[in-house]
């Protein structure tokens, strides 16, 4: 039996999605829970890590299980073992050929930037900016360049992929008050891809580079030319889509 | 120079507000920062102590300072040295004969209840109800029967107290989707009390107590009468109240 799971976190205590040693990790904490109630060990599959802090409103990750549990049941009997920073949203039994990273064809990212005072009751939800005269406009024209299909090589870690490619498909903000939330679809997003995306947008808010500055930094594919990342703090997850129907919903709604 | 602070705060990772030995908590961060900026031991002095858990957005506290530093320069002092969990909103410098205990006149409570799925990303900043079939016109309701001057000694764990009659001068509710949001405005309130308030409304709410009988207990004066209690992640201090004229302009905001 495949389950596919869609799971909601708070990256704030986690090291990370991926098990990493003795370390706190949503994937440890998961396959610990699979292991009482398949009672043998279940490795969980997910869509991609997410790095320690960053959150997930719609993660997905697939797992097998040699008992056969109605989905209904399963939801229930992981979240009732799981500690109250995880919580599975939605379970369903899927064919065999479905797996949660190579069967996705889309991720929806959200960066949430704030350029009020900080709320200390928001500290690990959101970046509170701490530069003065952003001009707000300007950062989110600027974040636009990135749509469509681009070598994102300058903006990730991720150095050693051959292919560094990625096709958004779409970009999109949204303004309230002081806080600005940044939303992305896109094919695929490497390592830190996100975070260096909005932190060198934010450069051109700044009046620190220019839009043509940005632009030529993408062109040259040199990761040394972006050295800026805004904290994990304010990255979610938000949704992983599996078929073009989805996707066109989805893209839709922006529009 | 007397000091005038009011202070947002994250009650999660605080042993409460007041100084407990080593633990940590919100007096023990700012005394410690006060320390530092004027250079000997300051004591603070708050209008209230909250509970393990409890949130503010509005608590305020007041202490002495032998060096005359301006408002603005005070509140940057403080916001640049204390952790990311508390933030000094506001600062302003006031008469000696101002005590934020002492001066207060009134005190705005917050609680946050969701009747929904729990969502893992705010588990520490509402309540989420475990209970099923909760008729939440009927909760508020009930709740509303506390508005008014009573003696809430059935309702506190403070059962030392001489004086256990309060005025709660104001109690209103918003509900979006299944987020109830109550809020109560009263001139004082004891140890647990908003919490012992909301749980006992809610078994109304439950159909495991009538209206009669809630009133009844209140009568009787008698803590054993009302076992139940709410968590504290739903608690928010909102605001104190220092003079008729805030009091009467937040009075008529809600009617």
């Amino acid at each position: 039996m495949r389950y596919k799971c869609i799971v909601a976190y708070d990256g704030t205590l986690f090291h990370g999605f991926q098990t990493q040693g003795h370390l706190r990790t949503v994937q440890s904490e998961i396959e610990q829970v699979l292991l009482a109630i398949n009672k043998e060990a279940t490795m969980i599959y997910p869509s991609g890590r997410t790095d320690a802090g960053v959150h997930a409103h719609g993660q997905v990750f697939h797992f097998d299980s040699a008992i056969d549990i109605p989905e209904q049941n399963m939801k229930n009997a992981l979240n009732t073992r799981l500690p109250r920073d995880i919580y599975i949203k939605d379970v369903v039994i899927v064919d065999e050929d479905f797996h949660a990273r190579f069967s996705a064809i889309a991720k929806e990212y959200h960066y949430l930037i704030d350029f009020s005072e900080r709320d200390p009751l928001l500290k690990n939800y959101r970046y509170y900016c701490p530069f003065h005269h952003v001009d707000i406009d300007s950062f989110i024209a600027a974040f636009k360049l990135f749509e469509g299909e681009h070598d994102f090589r300058s903006f990730t870690k991720n150095q050693q992929l051959s292919d560094t490619t990625r096709r958004i498909f779409q970009i999109s903000a949204k303004q309230e008050n002081a806080l600005v939330t940044i939303k992305i679809v896109g094919n695929g997003f490497m390592r830190h891809m996100v975070r260096i995306l909005v932190a060198m947008a934010l450069e051109v808010g700044r009046n620190k580079i220019t839009f043509e500055r940005l632009k030529y930094i993408m062109e040259q594919k040199n990761r040394f030319l972006s050295p800026k990342i805004v904290p994990s703090s304010g990255l979610y997850l938000f949704a992983v889509y599996y078929s073009q129907e989805e996707l066109k919903q989805r893209l839709k709604q922006d529009n």
